[in-house]
């Protein structure tokens, strides 16, 4: 069952349903269950990129792609290969040297569910399989297309992106960072991988550099968003919805957007961030009204 | 300073310690020292990546690319992001929910020098950034060439192959294999990846069918008689010269090649497999002298 993006408008409900249910569709056709005998890798591989969630990044990508024409079957397959690297770094964050987290949308995290050991290699394997799957034939043709599409995405899951975010973000555990250093660690952890989503949709659909440059700049916008609404969320929302524990962030010591603005000030940021966000799109006249509602619902999510 | 492999052959010594020093060189170029403020995460990939090494995968890789003619400064490249692809397999495997290992290379692990959690990272962020070099275009300027390299790597270090391999690997330790399936752990774990050193030279020369063959052939060959001796030097070798403790495998309670055959049948294969290997070569006219004395130098190292 995909789980219904609560608060979104019903268009965008639907939309963000039909990207769930075919994301998933094809994440589990390119990760099949296997009866060799380290099945049990793939077994934990498929747990942490097939336990629930809600797309945003494949969504944003399949959008962005559509504005241009892709063919969804070769969008899906980014998108799958992005989820699937997003996933990885779930799995490792979750690991008892990292966030220590057992549960993770409401079920249990990898390495609870199998061990130590194969949530670190499953990790691996996620991330390693995303390259692979966008090297391969089927995700296009083109291999300017494809050797881009890895480029862009290791740039922004590396040191100088998410992997370089999340050691920021442990540094951050024991010091205290302004709101210059924790803006710059969510635009790596975060926000570099939510801009090759809508990057990506370009690439493939071969945009010319003011309509790809928009959809970064939207996509940047919004990711920032994402993380202050987030840590709204940590502080504000129901452990029933989000499947994760409250608080989790100020337990752990972490400087987030709420504990050096406060909750208002962070609520206004977030709205900025959001008519900023809508505002590049205006290149697309009217098209890219998904990505806008997208935009709206992120503000007002619950989970 | 450059380690000097022991037992090579003068010639063969030489061009290995050129190709230690000039990869390292390429590693320390593309992964510099970094400043700010997520800088441990680079210093604890350096660690990993630069701490000795005989970079016998990038060695495989020079000589293979050579054999076409191929620019050192390309190959280079691609040897350097195989090496940091290899090293951060090494350093997971290192971590205490794996194979608990607190020394390599007569150093510290990367979670003894830094953290846990820093050697996660470090790890993680080092294979993205080996598919980030071969997606660049220094690395060869037609993306067929950049998009095979990536994809074939992929393929070598994923689920079926060495993140597969190291999984059989934690199972074999509570399980009792046959000697086929420790041939399929030891072929997914080292051998697809010493095979994709070799692949790789030909993919970046353009070769044809036949002389890409002839490598794989050979390297999947010298693989296998790798981790053969790799076993019997666990049990045999002098803890200064592997600068790791002696009989981890059996104290792990790990089926290898020497605990199912003896180490007598198990020298007897390593001979047979680098015989079969330097064959393979015979394709290359007497080019390949020193693939094939490297052959001969696996079966007699001491470390």
């Amino acid at each position: 069952m995909a789980p219904s993006p609560r608060d979104a408008a019903p268009h965008l409900q639907q939309a963000m349903n039909e990207t769930v249910e075919s994301v998933n569709k094809t994440i589990g056709r390119l990760l099949p269950e296997s009866d060799s005998a380290e099945g049990r890798l793939y077994d934990a591989m498929r747990h942490g990129v097939l336990a629930g969630g809600k797309r945003l990044r494949p969504f944003m990508l399949m959008q962005s792609a559509a504005l241009f024409n892709v063919d969804p079957a070769r969008s899906r397959r980014a998108a799958a290969a992005l989820e699937m690297v997003h996933c990885y770094s779930l799995i490792h964050d979750d690991l008892p040297a990292m966030d220590n987290s057992s549960l993770r949308r409401g079920k249990k995290t990898v390495h609870k569910q199998f061990d130590e050991a194969t949530a670190i290699l499953a990790g691996d394997a996620l991330l390693t399989l995303g390259f692979e799957i966008l090297s391969q034939e089927d995700t296009h043709p083109d291999p300017h297309v494809r050797i881009e599409l890895v480029n862009k995405l290791a740039f922004a899951s590396g040191g100088q992106g998410m992997c370089g975010g999340q050691m920021l973000d442990l540094i951050g555990e024991s010091e205290e960072f302004d709101l210059g250093t924790i803006s710059r660690m969510q635009r790596m952890k975060t926000g570099k991988l939510m801009s090759y989503a809508c990057e990506a949709g370009a690439i493939l659909g071969k945009a010319d550099e003011p309509h790809r440059k928009a959809l970064c700049n939207y996509a940047h916008d919004l990711g920032l968003a994402f993380q202050v609404t987030d840590d709204i969320l940590d502080v504000e929302a129901d452990p029933d919805q989000t499947g994760k524990p409250a608080n989790q962030d100020e337990n752990a010591g972490k400087s987030t957007f709420v504990s050096t603005m406060g909750k208002e000030q962070a609520k206004a940021r977030a709205e900025m961030l959001v008519a900023q966000a809508t505002r590049h799109l205006k290149i697309f006249e009217g098209r890219a009204t998904l990505l806008k509602d997208l935009a709206h619902y992120v503000l007002e999510r619950r989970a």
